[in-house]
């Protein structure tokens, strides 16, 4: 009885303006998304009221998304005990652990995910480019089509478009065949780089013109023999890498969508299937 | 004599506090790190005339660092055109492109890695665990060890801190069979979660208390046979690629140290190393 008055209360502050509108989410937290600008005082009594409530009713974790267009906001929900989860560009996620124990909040993203891409034409000639920008501008070198995997996006259609952005040539995925992770690779975050290769669909490069300087099918053996990839330990191993796998010694992993069971959408597996097969 | 008089001019402000603080990047542009309070409306202030010194200067990217204790500094610089970059519990890091030109900033990180490990004993037994929390609590499924990878760590000393933390079980790491993407593993952010084996070093299994409900060394058919490895696609296939690694026939990726070239730091590069070792 004591809990449906408290139940019936809380409607009625809600919608009264009182207490913000929350969301449950699976762990016993609350989610609170808010759009509308407010004053920061009024956001912060409002806070507190809510606080309160959801103390009473045993909720943990907090999270509060504010649109960047709300900044305003950020100072009173830091005030009330509230610490930075995670930001992009559009907004802020502020997260707070109502009760006494130790917080299970989940951490934050740590890795950039990039994608570098070996593709061959039936004249054993692998696709390089030379780019405008970057690490690698004006050192003559002519390197594997690379990129960033977007958000949400899938390595192996990361590794397809970016091949197609750079240099216009269509691909079909094959495998990864080896993956390196770097860290502090920007402030303290790390990356992971999976060198994919990829069988081309189409043969006529046309460059893209704001990121590549010159783009060109050239012999295996001719990338292989600058002196950059002779040099440098990892770009050589992963040419060796790669030309144990063009001589077919060599298997990576490649992706099979499966089943996780805990959602509808099927997720890419990565593994050396063709041990599999071989079974 | 332009130039070094701007120079000249540029050290005064400096010294007299009436431009901020800043570093040179690799990329022509500039990093402020804000350690001491500042009254918002003098920041404001400051930051325009900086911008501006900058902007003649040819600065492009303009990254600030905000500690939590200074968030009301947040809004001055978000006012002044910043946006949010990426933020963690102690700071945000804001930025901002001063030319006209797209900006070429880095993406934030957009995924966060995690592993499971399957540690085998001569009895043909694997180390399982039951969960107090998460979404196996309750339901008596043993399963392998899991963990997340934390901020700077690698992939493969993850797997062996897990296991030790949740069983106390020391081991040395093998090789990776697997991994699988997935996304908005929480919020708009993915996860990588790789499928690990390693080698055990001790046999005496002493269960965490905060998170482990039981822990044991379970006959590999005994835990294949669980229905719940079973009835779920991915789960049931992961098995069998460990089952084929058990027996001899699949190999995976295993870490090896190395150059990248760049920095002083050693790389693991994971990668077919028997497939390599065969040629």
């Amino acid at each position: 009885m004591a809990a449906q008055q408290l139940g019936l209360a809380t409607e009625s502050q809600v919608q009264r303006g009182k207490i913000l509108t929350a969301t449950n989410d699976e762990f016993d937290g609350v989610i609170v998304e808010v759009n509308e600008p407010m004053d920061p005082k009024v956001f912060h009594s409002i806070l507190k009221a809510s606080i309160s409530l959801w103390r009473q009713q045993g909720k943990k974790g907090v999270w509060i998304k504010l649109p960047i267009g709300l900044v305003n906001l950020v100072e009173p929900a830091v005030k009330e005990g509230f610490w930075y989860h995670h930001a992009e560009p559009t907004y802020i996620m502020l997260v707070f652990w109502i009760p006494n124990s130790e917080n299970t909040i989940p951490a934050n993203a740590t890795h950039r995910v990039c994608i570098g891409a070996f593709v061959m034409n039936d004249k054993r000639e692998v696709l390089v480019v030379q780019e405008k920008g970057g690490r690698f501008r004006g050192s003559g070198l002519w390197k594997f089509p690379t990129g960033s995997v977007d958000e949400g996006e899938d390595i192996c259609d990361a590794a397809v478009r970016e091949v197609k952005e750079e240099t216009g040539i269509d691909t079909e995925f094959v495998e990864i065949i080896a993956f390196r992770q770097s860290h502090k690779a920007f402030f303290e975050k790390s990356d992971l780089f999976f060198v994919c290769i990829l069988r081309p669909l189409s043969f006529d490069i046309q460059p893209q013109e704001l990121e590549i300087e010159a783009a060109m099918w050239m012999p295996l053996e001719e990338y292989e023999a600058q002196e950059f990839v002779q040099s440098h330990e990892q770009m050589k191993r992963i040419t060796e890498i790669y030309k144990a796998k063009v001589d077919g010694v060599y298997n990576g992993f490649s992706p099979v969508l499966t089943d996780s069971g805990f959602s509808d959408a099927k997720r890419n597996l990565y593994l050396n299937e063709k041990a599999m097969k071989r079974q």
